[in-house]
Formats: C-alpha cells, structure tokens, sequence
C-alpha cells in the first residue's frame, strides 16, 4: 500500500576515526525511502538544489520510489552536513551544517500523493511536519520522528503533532529530554500519554522499545562486529519497519513487531558501510536470513 | 549439583535520588547466593567481622545457603561501602569504602565445597581468585567476574586467571577497558581469544551479550519502569544464570542461554527494591511467570 516519507535529502561529509567520505548521498527521506523500497514502493517528498546530480534521482526511481515531490530549486544548494564519529561510534560531532534549500523547505505534497495510506514525517521542525498532515486525505498510520532541537525550541508545537499522529520514533536521549524521565520505560509510557498510540525509543547498538496498548517491549540490536558507519541508522530503521507496515496493509501490534524486527535489521546491514553502500549490495532474502538468524537469537528454547 | 561462590559479604548504605538505606545486607556473595538459591542449595566462602548479626546468617541458611566457609574474625568489622546513585541510576559515586576483613581476605575452602562442581569467582583480586582455584578438586565450570582496578592493577594475573576458567562475566565498560575495544561484540569476541570459552557481557539496562563457540546473541533486559536500587544486579545475574546450570548439572549452549534470560529475571527483581528486599518476596515461581513474558516479548512471530 502506498507510503509517503517527507524528508531531508543531503550530501553527508562523514568522517569516523578509521575512514572518511566526502560528499555522499545521505538524509532522512533517502535512507528511509532505499530501506522501505525493499518491501514497497515509495514517494518521496522533499528538497534539493540545482547541484543534485540527476543520477540519485534515477538511483532512488530505479528502486520504486516516486520522486514526483522532490523539487529541485534552481540557485540553490542541497542541504549539506559534514560530522566527525567518536571512537565509540555512537556519539557524533556535528563539524558543518548547511541548511540551503532545506532551510525553508515548505513541503508540498503532490495531489498523486495525497491518498497515501501510510506516512512517515522524518525528523523535521512540527510546524513542518504538520503542514504536511493537514495536505493529507485520510491516512491509516502517520508515524513521525523529531529531535532534541525540536524538542527544546517548538515545544507546544510538537505536543500539538503528537496528538495527531499514530506513532512517534524518538531515541533515547531524546526520549529523556521530551519527559524528563530518566528511566526510558517510564519515558516511553510518558510519550504515550502525550497522544501517540505507540511509540518506539531508539537505542542506537542497544536495540529499540517499543510501547504500546498491548504490550512493552525491548528488541536488541543484531551484533555487529563492526559499525563503518552509523549515519541513517535509525532512519533506515524507520524505512524498514514503515516498509513492512504498507507491504502487509496491517499495523496490529503484532504487525508492528515484526516491523520493528525488520527495521533493525536494515539498520544493522546499513552501518556496515558508508552511506547507502551496503543497502545497496542486498535484497529482501539477504533480510529474510538475517531474520532467521534473529529469530533463533531470541529464542530461548 | 554442588555451586560454590567465593566473593563478598558486605553492609551497604545507599542513597538514590529518592530514596536511602543505612548498612543493609549486600556483598557480592550474597547477593550471588540468594539469587541462586531458587534453583540449587549454595556453598558459600566469605569473611565478616565480630559486628555480623547472627540473624543474617541464619537467613542465608533457611534459603539452603551453607556457610560453613563464613569466616566470623574477631576483633574485625565487616566490609563496609557506601555509594550514590545518579539520577539515571546507573553510574554512581563511591562515597565511602571500608575494606575491614574483606582487605586481606585469604579465602579459606573448607574441605566439604572441595568437590564442588560449579565454582563463581566472585569480583575479587585475580591472585585470590586463583588461590580459591588451586584450592578446588576439578570443577564442572568455573566462571568469574572482575573490575576495572583489577584490570588495571593485576593485568598480568587477571590474563593468568583467564586461560584458567570457563566462563568471564564482565559489564560493557570493564570490557573495553581490558580490550580496547569500543565495539562491545568486537570486545566480547577478544576476550575469548584471552581464554574464556565462554564471555557474558552485563550491560545493565540494555541487557546481556554472550558470546560462545555456537553463537553470539544479545538478550535485553526486562523492562523496568522504576528501579529503585541497583545495588547487586550483576551478582543476582551471576546467581541466577550459575544456579540455574548447577540445578540441571549441564553446561551445554542452550543450557547456558537459559541461564542468562534466568539471571536476566532475577536481576529484574532484584532492582525494584533496595537490599535484597524484592528477591525475599518471590519465588522461583515469580521467576517463571516472568520467564514466560520474556519469551513472548522476545517472540518476533
């Protein structure tokens, strides 16, 4: 069933104690929109500038997603971010920051995109984010993710989208920072109470919570030997488990699980390379295995 | 079958953002004990001063704790320690250390626990630990703990004591320190290669990595939206788990992922309340319900 991301698209400067890239194709509707692709098509809404080599696009349309809502600003540059990864691979710095066209993104859903059952708000201020809700006909799941800077600086804004959407993705400093709770379960279930039917705290190498009307629970990430990379971690988490979502048309709890299941393991192939590389270099079998793998590692016999 | 636990017995006073206790039972040993004795009677091997109340003691033995190796020194206090926990209650500050007894602790195995066939080397100096060793007929399996000071003052016999045993239980951090690894399945991989046939890394809230011959996997821990004091998780984790394989005598891989999601349950309990107040309210019972929701949060469907 149709799916909808509204996003940044970006070119990533990352560079981590072992290796660096310049450049590369990154952001939050991107690595959401590659890591759904595998189970659905995809339209995408966002924003680049006239320095955005049309081969992305192709790259992105090859894989089902609709790019008819990604404009292109002539005179403007794509959003660029340039971050330095800690030797734990988890904390970042944030070394450059140019908004450019993203900077005054005002997403402009296409009327084609409008019926789309499921949507996914990347990261993105709640101003925005709303404005593209109220372009929406009737979606089934509006599932959205925010930030710290969000958090701290449109605060009623975004407790005003958190009672219109169905589920919020957060990490767990956020979390913390949202609630004022330091235990994340209690944060988690605080969320809940702001309006949102379920949410689900990201845990970066430690997995995700996921709170909900029926159940609580915490999924391990997959063990990874070795993180190149976790820039779009969670976002291709997010795609995985949106993916899964509009692919079966179902979002029960046990829907939702499975999803969360799927969401890390994208998320575990995408940190093993830089940028979109190792999503690039896999298909639904290669996360099917992994699933087996993940299943048996669950279980406790 | 016969689980001998060498380790300390100690008076904690604690103080958590809400709440505190003056000199309640802890120690290492302790905890260890009570939380294996759901499963099997327990062989215990400590020291305390003439200020031990008799009635600790005879606790321990109405859980089937045998303390013949309770060494009582006259004219000694018992280990003392006091500490405060942050507001995400899990670092915390030393405020007060009397090693007492427990500083020139030279552990003394009566000749009834010779023969057991589970031995925990509790947190303890790897030259101690390795003189419990020598003093043991031919254990089944031998798993110890250990901490960042020894690791960093008794390097070289900590690396001794590591090719003499079956199993090392080690939180994230002490990982890293004695790998210089930062990736935590990197470390727990490293740390085989020292010796151990099998590694447990305990990471508190997120849970526990094991890392065997079969299999790496990651268990996570229960959700626990208010811990209230989590003096001796790790220790009612150890008892748990090494209770747990004495009682069905068998060591194999599945036998020993029972035994953590075991100890994952004890530890569960164990912090939701100060000393080992919560652990004295249940049951093996209580484990097992708990056991039964870990299984269907931990099943993907």
């Amino acid at each position: 069933m149709s799916l909808l991301v509204v996003g940044s698209v970006a070119f990533d400067s990352i560079h981590t104690p072992t290796a660096e890239r310049d450049r590369v194709l990154g952001g939050s509707a991107v690595y959401f929109s590659y890591a759904a692709s595998y189970f659905t098509p995809v339209r995408l809404v966002g924003v680049v500038g006239e320095d955005w080599p049309q081969e992305h696009t192709e790259m992105l349309q090859a894989r089902r997603v609709d790019t008819a809502g990604l404009q292109v600003k002539e005179g403007g540059k794509t959003f660029f971010w340039k971050g330095k990864y800690m030797p734990n691979m988890n904390d970042r710095e944030t070394l450059e920051v140019e908004l450019n066209v993203f900077g005054d993104f005002d997403p402009h859903v296409p009327e084609a995109f409008r019926d789309s059952r499921y949507v996914f708000l990347a990261n993105g201020s709640p101003v925005v984010q709303a404005k593209v809700l109220d372009q929406m006909a009737q979606p089934a799941l509006v599932v959205a993710d925010t930030m710290d800077l969000w958090i701290q600086t449109q605060h009623e804004d975004l407790l005003k989208l958190l009672r219109r959407i169905d589920g919020l993705v957060i990490n767990d400093s956020e979390a913390r920072l949202l609630t004022e709770e330091e235990n994340l379960v209690a944060a988690g279930m605080k969320i809940r109470q702001m309006g949102p039917r379920f949410v689900i705290v990201k845990k970066g190498e430690h997995g995700a919570m996921f709170f909900g009307e029926e159940a609580v629970y915490t999924l391990p990430a997959y063990p990874t030997a070795k993180v190149v990379d976790p820039t779009g971690a969670g976002d291709s988490f997010a795609g995985g488990m949106m993916g899964y979502i509009a692919a079966q048309d179902k979002h029960d709890e046990a829907t939702l699980k499975r999803s969360l299941a799927y969401g890390t393991l994208v998320a575990s192939f995408n940190v093993e390379d830089f940028s979109l590389e190792r999503m690039q270099r896999i298909e639904l079998d290669d996360l099917d295995q992994r699933l087996g793998w993940y299943r048996e590692m669950l279980t406790i016999g």
